[in-house]
């Protein structure tokens, strides 16, 4: 009996680490990628892992993902000051895979404040490694009012 | 003195689904406004729920609900690129109701880059119900730096 | 064996709870003093605890922090509408600290919509105390493009 209690409450604390450590990955992208460290936001997707940034660009694996943070169009935008951020996820986790869906926004000095470049709709599939958890793909469209853009957004609430 | 431990771990460990279930209720907010899926977004209320945003409207109930958000000011809105934004809410758990403080935000896409159209002071009261955390009622009031809208922000910290 | 089991659940709960009483604390910063509730935001700090603004000033303890936000500058800013948004923060608890990473923004209401007045990175250094998490040290920095800004950023992801 006691010890039908602590398998459920394991199972239960699980769900709850791993929702956390999920919150906490996709909140360690914008200090990452901000600061320059290109490396470590890499290393957020797996070896094979996917960044899908509709039509720009999609790179695959930690070389050409580490290659567009330290490459001319980002680098410009963080030596100028830049924040990325990224919203509260909503993250479904189902045993070792899960979704997460939210919105990232990047703002950028200008003369006198910050100016709001982008606003994005994102689609995380990450999986658990023996590291912990790590981005499959992730999936950015630019909010334009596209219904491409809007579809990314669906299916995270309700449950 | 194993079962007490239990059942002290067990309501901890409620706490804590509790406060992560509601952050994830408000976080799916923004992803269903700006997808479009308002009855999803509608169904974040009880059957009787309210959303007060101070004079512009207070619809009550799914039907009112989702009439806002499939209405022309919203549809229009998200047509051209927007993006809903709700910081991390101070949650506060007390059985089977709640409250949340926040801030929410619209960002509208604009010739170059987006404008932040709207700010708001947010307090939410929420429920316990069979199908999880509901909003009994949304309090909404513009930042304009009146006393009303600051003090829909009082009371959240030092607890 | 289940009472071994037990104190390693309650181990995990534990370093959950800490992980969420950290991400609640700083998400009550931005109402606090936008609501002008300066004891409130204050006493987020320990006694001897100190903000350091860049260059711009570094209140240390409850009495300095609380005259900073009663004081005519951050008065006018609230006066005139403003919104103080932290972004989820990638916390790390050893034992009876933390340290937490994240940006913070400061919107500003204009003639129209808000501006994006600040935009800066943060490192907290936060301890245990008898009333709950406590900030040691806020350092913040103007994300300007300098690498000592970009710098405050570093080191929380990747664990």
């Amino acid at each position: 009996m006691a010890d039908a209690t602590i398998a459920e409450l394991a199972d239960r604390l699980r769900q709850v680490e791993d929702e956390l450590a999920i919150i906490r990955l996709l909140a360690s992208y914008g200090p990452a990628v901000d600061s320059g460290e290109s490396q470590v936001a890499a290393r957020m997707w797996t070896a094979d892992g996917v960044y899908d940034v509709g039509g720009v660009a999609c790179p695959a694996g930690h070389d050409q993902l580490a290659a567009m943070y330290d490459g001319e169009q980002h680098q410009s935008i963080i030596a100028g000051g830049a924040a990325h951020l990224t919203s509260t996820p909503i993250v479904h986790v189902d045993g070792d895979r899960a979704t997460a869906i939210a919105h990232s926004f990047v703002f950028r000095r200008e003369a006198e404040g910050y100016g709001v470049w982008r606003a994005s709709a994102n689609r995380w599939t990450l999986i658990r490694t023996r590291d912990g958890w790590r981005i499959q793909e992730r999936l950015n469209r630019v909010l334009d009012g596209s219904p491409a853009a809007r579809d990314v957004l669906r299916g995270g609430g309700g449950r």
